[in-house]
């Protein structure tokens, strides 16, 4: 079954939850690898499914300003190293993902999704005339910086990534110190309408990662929640 | 136990992975819930694992640039309703979360989180000093919105706590159709630093709300999966 076949249809879907402290758990364990283990592969099926699960992420009115760009090739791993300060998860981890965003939201985008929600819900798509205005007027306001909003979506999908990875005991490192213009280059963006965000490594952490025995550092709850 | 006392020791911590179909179900299950049951609340246990999962969330650096503000009093929930398009979630939700960002990043904020380090790992401050200049380094660059990056790191929060919610069979729903303005007016972040970036909702559906039966749309994997 494709991807579209298995995963539109939420009617009747029941939710079974977890325990919270097997969720905390997991999160708990979860920490930014800086050591991979270069020869452990995460299995097909369960790379397939932290792809299924990212696919899911929600994004503002649904409009999914993405693309998951997955790197396998040595060749092309080695020379994103090179543009993200030699750091060794870029070539060592299991997988790697670059998370590439819209540089810019054109009603082209908004008239594709909406292509989109007729085909899933087998709706014309004069039905979803008001919707396409809506989400037109706000793609198009004036002073609106849709780039840096579609940046803002892909960081919905990268924490969805990683909380979905530690769900699944898949170890992982989101890196912003990447120089995103090289990546571009080397992932040949130049026209697509995308461009490099962030980038996620995914794997398991090395037996003599020093860091995965660092406590995790969160600043007080009373620093960080307030009631009112 | 506190928080903090609870959750600092990752060493040892083992996972308990679930299921693939499991956690691909409960993403399924998630939808952004137009309509809330507003007679139905989240369990006071629940919501705090729920806290506590939002509070693990990763961030660069692990600077967690965030507040997360917890608003249960009513008269308050109705003005930011009025702050947001009277969309019936900020009243109706069990619970509304206004997840804040540090304004503008600053060599004070890094000293803050370098303090807690020292505090969490029980090491001397004077060995974290190129740990700090790397920050500042980044903190005050030329060039550097700061702000834009903090709201950046809000959304991986946003993911974490959506996708953990789903986890414990807790309802949510995402807004962005919000004032931020005036929700900063509203809540008095005023001269806090902080300032309002996105809202979620969160607590169970209510029976009728129909957007629960519509089909998911996502885009087809071939347009959003990119293979290198």
């Amino acid at each position: 079954m494709s991807y579209s076949e298995k995963h539109h249809a939420p009617a009747g879907v029941q939710n079974k939850p977890i325990e919270a402290e097997h969720l905390l758990n997991n999160l708990r364990w979860r920490y930014a690898v800086k050591k991979f283990d270069a020869g452990r592969k995460i299995a097909p099926d369960v790379w397939r499914s932290l792809e299924h699960a990212t696919i899911h992420a929600p994004s503002s009115f649904g409009l999914q300003p993405w693309k998951f760009i997955i790197v396998s090739d040595p060749a092309i791993r080695q020379k994103l190293r090179e543009a993200s300060w030699n750091q060794s998860q870029i070539t060592d981890a299991s997988h790697l993902v670059v998370f590439a965003r819209l540089a810019k939201l054109s009603s082209e985008d908004v008239d594709r999704y909406v292509r989109r929600i007729a085909e899933v819900r087998g709706v014309e798509e004069s039905s979803l005339t008001e919707y396409r205005n809506t989400m037109t007027g706000f793609a198009l306001r004036p002073n609106f910086d849709s780039g840096a909003w579609a940046a803002r979506q892909v960081y919905i999908a990268l924490g969805v990534f990683l909380t979905s990875a530690a769900m699944l005991g898949v170890d992982t490192c989101p890196m912003e110190g990447i120089d995103p213009a090289k990546y571009d280059e080397i992932l040949g963006l130049g026209k697509t309408g995308f461009v490099t965000q962030v980038v996620a490594t995914a794997g398991y952490r090395a037996a003599d990662d020093a860091f995965a025995q660092h406590k995790k550092v969160r600043f007080h709850e009373r620093d960080v929640i307030v009631r009112l």
